[in-house]
């Protein structure tokens, strides 16, 4: 691993320093050559700091008297939040002193600050939150945009479809990923203007492998490789997903409460199930990726634990590692500059 | 039971005949006093009715030439399909012949010609597709609509809101039913126009139990009655459910080939699994009614096996049991008025 260094939106997320701290000390931990920044309060932050880790040389504190909440517009934090742990997160990484930034915070202030400081790749009007899935076969399926734009017309779909199947390809070394778009059924005729819109655009492109429209129970079944949808529609259905995972481990935790043999049978049971089911909370469990931007930013779950928060730390770690956004940069230049010609 | 007559769309769903004509037979013989019309192509549904069955008193099968396909659009289906099972089968249930009506078949096209020939209630300008789906508290919760509208503004889902909270109310006995819109964050800014507007007109009725946002992972935490979106979200976040189940009830098949002990535990535990699985497939394990009409039809999943078909078939008889249109004509038209008031 080479030598690299992460701002930390220390405040960010429902649990703010009590879970981003003690995971970014793990991280130091696990990766020798990693330093840290951690922006926010530095009183609660050093709290979390155990006293013999309280000089620790790859670890440093900078204060911020503001916090971006989850009910702010991002329009309004673009203005009045400009000393807070998010935006000075993300001026680190614009200034070239930080190699990625990492929050759990309020998303769609995350996206307009990363946007307007770092801006977009060129050909990129709007970034998109990217985020691995799990498949029924282990082969990862990209999903974007997953909540960082609201309202997409055809050609913002369609700038997703072609940064997701960037990623896929430089990241996961997929040759010609097969890219779908989310609707409500698999016929051309389906869905709204814009969806059929977006079909057309991409099913003319040389660029984009395209595989027609996908419907919500084919998320997970492996037949393709990037899933493109507005964030809204992409919010609702990952979230959806957390939903189902905690439903059914909920019924099982209450049919394993019947009596002797099914609590017996819950106890032999339980490691299979949680390993089956922990698969099931993408969104917890892996950072999502604010894809398009002129440098890495990783989003974690408003309500991640230190596990989450780690997770997308070593995120951002990977996404460093493989100059994402370079590739991505480079790719698209050629892919979108022959889209022009 | 009081005596009832249905009419089955026999052609509909990916089976057709295969499917739903086993299932009518199994109605029949659970149902002492239902009869049931069978709208289709007489041949191919005379041969899944067993030799000993073929003059079954209270079976009718009524020929015709067309049937709807998937890829059929519905203002087309409308001018083209007038002799088709979907299109026989509403226009009995019109004239008054039968009580209900139960398809498999088309959802945009089903919406489009139940509209067209049932009419909306007086106060509601176009139906939705409703499902009770599971809870961790096994609650009851509803949600509408799953696929019927994909564009909505703010007073059609305005009117499903109402519509929902009426149903939950009369047929569940659900006092004030405690009213959510989907959407992609709690706080009052989040979200698109569409769902903020609705926010402000179910505040300001004095007939609806508004509680406000819910995200996609509070479907099924039975925190709410009903909850209401347009049909693109609505249907995505349904088929997911259905796509995060089948994928865990993989991952669990898979987890338990690994040794002889996990296959010995998935054996043991498979009852418990099955019990905790079933419930996720709210969609194929229910039918979905379509709200706000003059008539009573029910649309089962598209791949509906003969259990799913003869749920939906049960559901159509529950509905016409409790009058249900009726019901909510009666509660319309008091809440709609006193709003127009």
């Amino acid at each position: 691993m080479v030598s690299l260094t992460l701002a930390l939106d220390a405040m960010g997320g429902d649990f703010g320093p009590q879970v981003t701290v003690p995971a970014a000390m793990r991280a130091l931990a696990r990766f020798p050559k990693l330093s840290i920044t951690l922006f926010g309060d530095s009183t609660q932050i050093t709290r979390h700091i155990p006293s013999q880790l309280s000089n620790h040389p790859r670890l440093t504190i900078e204060h911020c008297q503001q916090v971006v909440t989850m009910s702010d517009r991002p329009l309004t934090a673009l203005r009045n939040r400009r000393d807070s742990s998010m935006r000075k997160a993300i001026d680190m990484v614009q200034q070239g002193r930080a190699d990625a930034c990492v929050s759990a915070g309020n998303t769609g202030v995350l996206m307009a600050m990363s946007k307007l400081i770092l801006k977009t790749l060129p050909g990129i009007d709007r970034p998109a939150l990217i985020a691995k899935l799990p498949s029924i076969n282990d082969q990862p399926v990209y999903m974007l945009d997953l909540g960082a734009n609201v309202n997409c017309d055809s050609e913002a779909l369609f700038q997703f479809a072609v940064m997701g199947s960037v990623v896929a390809e430089t990241v996961d070394a997929i040759s010609a990923p097969r890219v779908s778009l989310l609707n409500i059924g698999e016929e051309d005729i389906k869905g709204n203007d814009v969806v059929r819109q977006t079909a057309e655009l991409l099913k003319d492109s040389n660029h984009i492998n395209y595989r027609g429209f996908i419907e919500g129970h084919q998320i997970f079944k492996g037949v393709t490789d990037v899933i493109v949808c507005d964030g809204f529609v992409g919010n609702i259905s990952l979230k959806t997903t957390e939903g189902v995972a905690n439903l059914m481990i909920g019924h099982v935790k209450q049919l394993s409460q019947l009596n002797f043999f099914t609590k017996f049978l819950g106890l032999l049971a339980a490691p299979l199930l949680k390993k089956a089911f922990c698969k099931m909370k993408p969104d917890q469990y892996n950072g999502a990726s604010l894809l398009g931007l002129r440098g890495i930013v990783v989003k974690s779950h408003g309500n991640a634990d230190q596990d989450a928060f780690l997770n997308a730390i070593k995120q951002a770690v990977v996404e460093v590692e493989q100059q994402v956004p370079q590739r991505i940069q480079d790719r698209l230049e050629s892919m979108l500059l022959e889209k022009i010609c």
